[in-house]
């Protein structure tokens, strides 16, 4: 008999990354008293002394996270800080030292390189986060970026994604979709481009959105204000995969169910024009589009007055017994269950 | 008159690893109080309560850093841990938490990542780490890894590249050249393999430098000899480059010079009879070759009883005044300037 040489293969399209993430760390349980939260959150949490001290990473690749024909150097060098401290941020902690490391091909000559790094000493010096370290080596093709951010907080008011309860209030700092109806148009004046490299586009009416794509901000901000105000979120998250993603996060984590409504979504005009024009569901960009960098969070009712009106926040919905699930209560009050929709970077190309 | 329009363009083969690093970050200021060392030592170093966070970060970039056809998932894994904790190490300090990004292409099947976890998880066992976050996404080619590391110290225990007085001892714990002489056999195995698939080859007389070149270990027994010791190196750096290159940089940040004896330098038998065969000098690969993560370090002279006999570790020479400069004392008694021969990845291929 023939033995079967060809050992079993899994796919890593099947699993997904969080699939991946969770699969491969499955076996590992922390040793170190001073760990208090790892994998599973948007930061780690260690305990250093009196303070918690929290640690993101996360990594940009060139042709899949980003495409340096429409994102310039500059540009890519500031995101690739900001939504690393847009998750220290996510865990109510205020960042103040990042890493970056790059791996880069011969073919980036060091101007190309200056502009990144002058995108980064602009997010540092705007976030008042200090370079610490990092490494730079070559690659045999293309750019890839690995930012690390550390930052600090009280342990008491470290806020996990896994601290919601059934009828908290669930808020959203200012508005969605953006990000994501911004590269639709980059995406498009790309392909305008390859017809006709003379086209002088007119991006202007799209500036807003095409900004949230390509310098989106870290709601370090909204951490003060909910200091200021007094509110301590009970869980948070940020957006980096679409609205729908993050709140299916809150709820697993937190073992709650949630109720959405489309009609309280914070929608910019401008991306409710892109989606006509783009014939896209404004609705279905905010809750999949992903990468606006927004915080998510849920409330206690009774921190509802402190909040009202403010016009960063909205409270777009309120969380459930785990048992009624999570959906969306549409404008003809349908609901609808919630799926992940985020961006499932092995399931591309 | 015709306009130049290509902008001038610097390669960044001419300016190297620590060169482009240096260039791309003098710009950067630390702005937190708490950042006590930014970029330019072995890790960062981060004022947090009375203690001192250290960070560090390192890529491994396949093509560039490892190559899957002689070196296994499993070893790889493990060795981007240990690089990192050798920093930690280097510092005088403890690691206690490691996260690790990938990105990999869809070529790779899940049961290879999980060979990666398995040795990554090894190095936690054993160095007593957790791992607490990271990152996983695709890449359209090849096997990208970095891996940050966090440990901490007493903040007087720190030990930086900068600490070195004239007329400190210079140390070396363990031998040289072992790493770079496993590989040597590796890549001639690997050219063996490409004409005779069917050889096998005995590498049983070379385990010792394979083992150096596919599973180094992070020397933090040496930071807890030196404690029970009670000796608090003057300044320390661990040999991921070379001794030479090392060395200078001990030279360049303490602002002293340094006389080393060839002599001393700590060669494995196993070491100069693999020399001897490649008809390599094995005083060169050691102060050249890299990757044994061996940590160097300066120590008071009045310390020089409590490590004498020690066979952990070895004085290879002293430090002098800066404008003496750096050089090899060789066995016929020659003063040679020692050379930055360490690793350029951007002179590669």
């Amino acid at each position: 008999m023939l033995e079967d040489k060809e050992p079993e293969r899994t796919s890593l399209e099947k699993l997904g990354e969080f699939g991946l993430i969770d699969h491969l760390t499955r076996t590992f349980s922390p040793k170190q008293p001073s760990t208090l939260r790892a994998v599973g959150d948007d930061a780690a949490v260690v305990k250093f002394g009196d303070r918690a001290l929290l640690v993101s990473t996360d990594q940009l690749v060139e042709g899949i996270h980003f495409d340096l024909s429409y994102m310039p150097l500059k540009h890519l060098g500031y995101k690739s800080v900001v939504v690393n401290l847009s998750d220290i941020c996510a865990m109510n902690g205020v960042p103040t030292q990042i890493t970056v490391s790059i791996a880069v091909s011969n073919r980036f000559p060091l101007e190309a390189l200056e502009e990144l790094y002058t995108g980064i000493k602009l997010a540092c010096d705007i976030y008042q986060v200090d370079l610490v370290g990092g490494d730079t080596t070559s690659s045999d093709r293309g750019l890839y970026l690995s930012v690390t951010a550390i930052g600090h907080a009280a342990e008491e008011e470290v806020t996990y994604r896994s601290g919601a309860r059934p009828n908290d209030l669930l808020v959203v700092s200012g508005d969605l979709g953006g990000a994501f109806m911004g590269l639709k148009v980059l995406q498009r004046e790309k392909e305008v481009f390859k017809v006709n490299p003379n086209n002088q586009p007119d991006l202007e009416p799209y500036s807003y959105i095409i900004e949230r794509q390509l310098k989106p901000e870290a709601r370090k901000d909204i951490v003060s204000l909910l200091k200021e105000l007094g509110v301590r979120p009970t869980s948070m998250i940020d957006i980096s995969d679409g609205l729908s993603s993050e709140i299916l996060h809150l709820c697993d984590k937190s073992k709650v169910g949630c109720n959405v409504y489309e009609e309280k979504i914070p929608l910019d005009p401008t991306v409710i024009s892109a989606c006509e024009e783009f014939v896209l569901d404004s609705t279905m960009i905010a809750l999949s589009g992903g990468e606006d960098y927004e915080l998510l969070f849920t409330i206690d009712q009774d921190d509802y007055p402190k909040i009202k009106g403010n016009p960063n926040l909205t409270v777009v919905g309120h969380m459930t017994e785990a048992d009624r699930g999570a959906h969306l209560i549409t404008r003809n009050e349908e609901s609808i269950p919630l799926k992940a929709q985020g961006w499932n970077s092995f399931g591309q190309g």
